[in-house]
């Protein structure tokens, strides 16, 4: 039985630190599912439909990597993809504190779903969408922090 | 004299897990004044006429648990109740570094009013107002993790 | 009835920090017992006698606060002195989740003892008794972090 | 190709959150291989044959999990026993900062060996190792804490 | 050569905590130049104009010391003034963990920009801007936590 | 007037982690002294004599960075080579909780001495002291975590 799982994020944008976690969750996992959450409340910095692209871009040419839009539970998006993985990367100490709620009410209202943790790796873990978006909103380069061009 | 303590929070919604604060500080104080704090600028998703109500259900038949909205300073809501003692729950560490500004401002400005603080029960840590929104919001009962129904 | 709490610690030595949680934990509780922890594995840098009479000694004329040494669990501590509490001061994160793992099991193993928190006040957050026999063993005088002449 | 990973610890003792990781590991790899730590130069608690015993006990019947003894590096077991993963658990921001360190130098070691995480279930993060022996020392049975009987 | 270090924040409003943190670089840097960032998607609660004043006031006679608004990047208004350095206080592990991912990218960003960080005197580590606007707002003068006069 | 800052730490073994804080150090001091304590009470792993010229050969040529063993407290070090400032690297929370004690302590102590924080660079933040001498104890070579050869 095929190991599915599901990245979730608002990815705003996708960074190389998201692309660090799915390339090592691809080691654990059989297929991965970039979830990218829309949120109708929340205005985003980068289009949804762009950034979708970008990231089809990123991973073009591997066929165990597929990204869909959603709004919604990360919880229901896993069981209507099959997936009974999150993968999800933790940065630092303020990561984990707010995984570890999220996770938990995860694997108890869908019984079972586990989220799985990678440590991202150490070259990325300064990299924060919300630092990326202030970069380019005043005209730098943030291309250097993510695996396509914008 | 009669040891008096108010549990302030926005209660959007109030769970179990501020449930079972009240109910372990009964032990510690001899009357505890939930205090729903309403924030003019900030939009809430439950209605707090309705948590009110719901709080009253919650506690009913305990004469010494109650309940009263304020809008304001929390340390001068206690003093206009004369309680001595603002009790808070404490999940984790991020819980920790913002009550610890808070606290000793408090104490500061209203000389003598002690913040006391119990850790959540692990089973109910990882529950938060926020995520328990989240769920109801997408349409699944959130019941599991209130002391009442909605 | 009386509201009994103890204050555990290996006090190596008793600070100002110390002084200052027992001091607030008199307008929570009615008595404090003091409870000098004497592990038999452990080398003491200031001795567990003369500790306790500094201690007796600071709280002089103080009806409410009694010490005493023990050795083996804090619970059973709290117990032979029908302490339904026990009170401690966190001064920061990692303070935090070494308590939470404590306090849990306590409350687990004597049904109902509580573990009642307050935060250190900021000029005391800095003080530690290792920092202090380090201080003390170079020949500098701790006197200014601590409530006894040494 | 078989998933294998190495769940690896001093186990002293192995407790129902040691435990609560394994079967949750077992969602994911098809074998957990429980790599039981062997330092010289700290002395033991527990006797490492009777908590190898005990371990073996308590995954009677489930052919998915084994338990060798090791003395060395962690990462150098994980390849002796051709596991490319090692699952590990986080119970708080302490354990956090710690296993951040020791993942990213075993990745960096040998080459592409992942640890990968779970948040320790919260009726069990307050279980710690340290704690149950001090409970067993004095003389308490610590079984609630233990998927075996000591 | 001079040592020019920005000092940058919102400073809604400027704090002790702020206060202490620029004399204190003044032992290491030969001038400090105190940057208000003016963020124009984010309301203010003290106006930006009161608080240059009041900031030129709480340094007045103190040649060392400079204020300037600024929007944009931080690192830009740092080049711009010659800066080599950014002045940051830490409070607590929040403040760390957010400074962490900015100041790396900083460092990345503008080749050599180095943040050099005072960790908050315990006075007024707990003294937070929303804080004061939080007292302020209710009616209460905060100005004991300010280095002049509301 | 020459701003002389201590480097204070075991270094056993010094890492790349301790060169860059070293190397960033030199834009803001003149001169770093490093400071290589030593604990009689504590079993060294590398031998001091030993650190003390790896340390020398590693800043071969640089002038401004000299290296000085001591026993005492790292204030009177600082005193005693008229050093204003005590340099340090930060890596993480737990870090960063234990400086906050030890410099708070050190600025009491003696006026005025000042510890500045550099955050260690990402690449090095996971690099441990105890996590390298692991390495070297169970035969594999730590040299590319050294800016020296073992």
């Amino acid at each position: 039985m095929s190991r599915i799982a599901v990245f979730p994020g608002s990815f705003d944008p996708f960074t190389n630190g998201h692309y660090d976690v799915v390339q090592r969750g691809l080691k654990i996992f059989d297929e991965v599912i970039i979830g990218l959450g829309i949120n109708p409340n929340k205005t985003r910095y980068f289009d949804s439909k762009l950034m979708e692209e970008k990231i089809v871009e990123a991973f073009k040419g591997n066929s165990k990597v597929s990204v869909k839009t959603y709004s919604g539970l990360t919880a229901e998006f896993a069981r209507e993809n099959q997936a009974k993985y999150i993968l999800r990367g933790l940065r630092n100490t303020t990561d984990f504190e707010y995984e570890n709620t999220i996770s938990q009410i995860n694997r108890d209202l869908f019984e079972g779903l586990e989220t799985v943790f990678l440590i991202t790796s150490p070259e990325y873990a300064a990299v924060s969408s919300s630092v990326i978006r202030e970069v380019h909103k005043f005209g730098k380069s943030p291309d250097k922090y993510l695996p396509y061009k914008l």
